[in-house]
This record gives C-alpha cells, structure tokens and sequence, in this order.
C-alpha cells in the first residue's frame, strides 16, 4: 500500500511534517521518502514539476492519486485510509467540530510567528527593521501562545490539543510548536505547552518524522525573548 | 435547524464568503447573518470576542458548537448536514481527492494576490514601492491564473473547477475569482475563467451571498494590469 506512495519534503517545513506525521500516524510509513534540498533547487527540479507545476513540497502521490496541498494530504490519507492507524478525526460530531477547529486554528502560529517575525526579519534590512512594529508583533506572539496554553491547561494533563486521543489537530499543531521551540522559545514559561511539547517528542511518529538537520546543528534565537 | 446557527462575517471578505456559499449550498439559508463593520471595531465586540478570542471573522455558532476557522466551518457543515443540499465532497475517492486538492490549492490565489499585491500596495507607502518587485508578483500573479485557467480548459464547457458538479472546491475558489474582478482584472483574457465566472454569478448560493457594499460602488483597479 504505503509502497505505491512518494512524497517529496523539505526537512524542517511545518506543512511538509504534518503530512508526514499523518502518514506516520496511519501506518503509512513505508512510503518512498524523497528528501528536497531548497539550497540545489531540487523542489523547482523535473521531477517534482511533473507532479506539482507550482514546484513546492510537500508534493504527494498515492499510485495515480496526485495531491500537493499539505492540507489537502492529510484530509486524503485520514479519508482514504480511515481503518488503518490512529483515528485522526473521531465519529463524535461534537468533537470532531472542534479537531476541526483546532487544527484550521494552527494556521494562526503561521501568520503570527512565520510571516510576521521569522519573514519580517528575514527580509528586511537590518537598518530597516521597525523595532516598535517587532515589539507590538512579539506581543501578538504571547497572546497567540497563551491562547494554545489556556486551551491545555482546560483540558488538563496528559491530554492532547482536543480531548484525550492524538488528532488531526495535534498533526496541524505539533511542528509549529516544536519549530518555536527550534527558533528558541523558551517553552517553560508556558507550562501545559512545555509539558505537551515534552510529551509529544517522545511519541513514535514524532521521533520517526524529527527533521533531519534540526538533529545536526543548533537552533536559532529569534524567539528568546518571548 | 439553521435557526440555531448565528454567523457573525464581514462583506468582500473571501473567507467569510466562503461559509455563507457553503450554509447556502447546504440550504441552510434560514441562519442568523450579523454583517460586522470593521471600521465600527465590531470584530473586537463583546458579542463575538466571546465567542471568538481572536475577533476575527467568520465567527460562527451552531447551536452549542462553535468553530470560526472558515475552513473548518466549511468542513463541519458538509460533515454534520452531509445529507442536506448540495454534496460539496463527492463520495468517489479519486474525485474526493482532487476535490480536495483544488479546494486548499485556493489559498495560493490568498497569497499571490492579496498578500503580495493588494497587501503591499495597501501597506507600503508610494515612495518605497519597489517597482520591479511589483512586476515580478504581477508576473507571478498571471502565472497563477493560468494554472485555474488550464484546470477549467481541461474540463471543457459548463464545468465546475472539479468534474461537472459544484464541489467544496467552488466554495473556496470562487470568491477569489470574483474578488479579482473586482479590483480591475480583466477577466476576459482568461476565456475558461471568464465563463467560469460568469456562469456561477448566476448561480442562487452567489447571488444570495453577494458581497452588499459591492453592489453600492465601483471596484478598484490595482489587478487591471494583469
């Protein structure tokens, strides 16, 4: 089955980890596995084009299934493989509205954390870097945060995002959780999200999927002073 | 049944667009609209910061369920009302997983568009304007529309983005197209597009949810170049 499967993916992507914690989650993990360096150009290369004319990973095929949208896999996999692995979305329809939530919800840390500071301070000058613009956007960051803590601590130990099982929530927010903490956010001041965080390193699809050169090197700093 | 449900959304907005094509689609019509004024701070309103933390729009509740995530509303709705109206996710697994696929790939015309043009031209004062950067995401810009362009050529006349029925992937596409018609494309240069666009403004859920400050002035013309 997981043999007729190839995902191109760039180690350290937030959509990209998602889906492969999904398929590691289904039982999926003996899927070709395509490592694409971004500094060699490798995702605007023919072979990913053929599959995904946009050339971005992650970049998907389940035998002649082709789905690029790191949303759009996990949806499909969770969908087409619903008996096998973890049950990503539960029956309960109460409960499944709130994975749903939840896992839309993450998109927020993208916003808030990726495109406002990590791109921000990426692309812009050092000369030209507003520094009242990054303090009002560092606070967002706290409130964002804080949001995800309430959100634990209401659900109380040992817990996950929703509820007591891991779901597709859980698939959304872990890496963005864990790429914080890799951009230096010192998580221990957010104690139900350390204790979650701590937790979820542990869990098999999650050491299976760790991206590879975050195992080689440091982190950054970027958020210490979070 | 749609009495239960409150939605809370703000007009042009293609996110909220979105949910109220969906609730239409659903024939679930009969529901609580509360048009929000952005300019009056209604978003930060008691009234949906309480249903809301974030005070964003859509806010939406359905009965003792609240999700505001406009994906996840959408979601829910085909999930929980699945028998009701429009089928937005077919049960043919292949079709379901190119449903799928079109209907996240939607969020790159977000991106191309409104982040990197209507953004920027919004944000950046005249005088640091980049001009040649402008014309690289203008190029982009075309560049994506012709991949939506294909994608209808390819399924001949009278089609819908998927197959030859209204899909989940028309809820979220088309407030994108008619959003570029209204800041100045010329949609005529994209003929599959053009019909697409025209067909589906007479559709009853687009009519029904038509953004009203639309229909009180004229558009602007930041894509007329494209």
């Amino acid at each position: 089955m997981a043999e007729n499967m190839i995902l191109y993916w760039g180690s350290g992507s937030p959509p990209c980890w998602r889906v492969m914690l999904a398929l590691e989650e289904k039982s999926l993990s003996g899927y070709q596995s395509k490592l694409v360096s971004f500094s060699k150009k490798e995702h605007k290369g023919e072979e990913v084009l053929k599959l995904n004319p946009r050339g971005q990973t992650p970049t998907f095929r389940d035998g002649d299934v082709v789905v690029n949208e790191s949303n759009a896999i996990c949806f499909y996999l969770e969908d087409r493989y619903h008996d096998k692995g973890q049950k990503l979305l539960p029956d309960d329809q109460k409960q499944k509205a709130e994975v749903l939530q939840r896992t839309f919800e993450a998109a927020n840390l993208q916003t808030v954390f990726i495109e406002k500071i990590v791109h921000y301070k990426r692309f812009t000058k050092p000369e030209n870097q507003d520094e009242k613009l990054m303090e009002e956007r560092f606070s967002n960051a706290r409130v964002e945060l804080n949001i995800w803590e309430n959100y634990l601590k209401k659900n109380g130990d040992g817990a996950f995002i929703v509820g007591k099982e891991f779901t597709m929530a859980d698939v959304f927010l872990f890496p963005y959780v864990a790429f914080l903490v890799r951009m230096g956010l010192q998580i221990e001041k957010f104690p139900a999200l350390s204790t979650y965080y701590k937790r979820l390193c542990d869990r098999p699809s999650v050491q299976a999927s760790w991206p590879p050169h975050w195992k080689e090197g440091p982190g950054q700093t970027i958020m210490s002073t979070i």
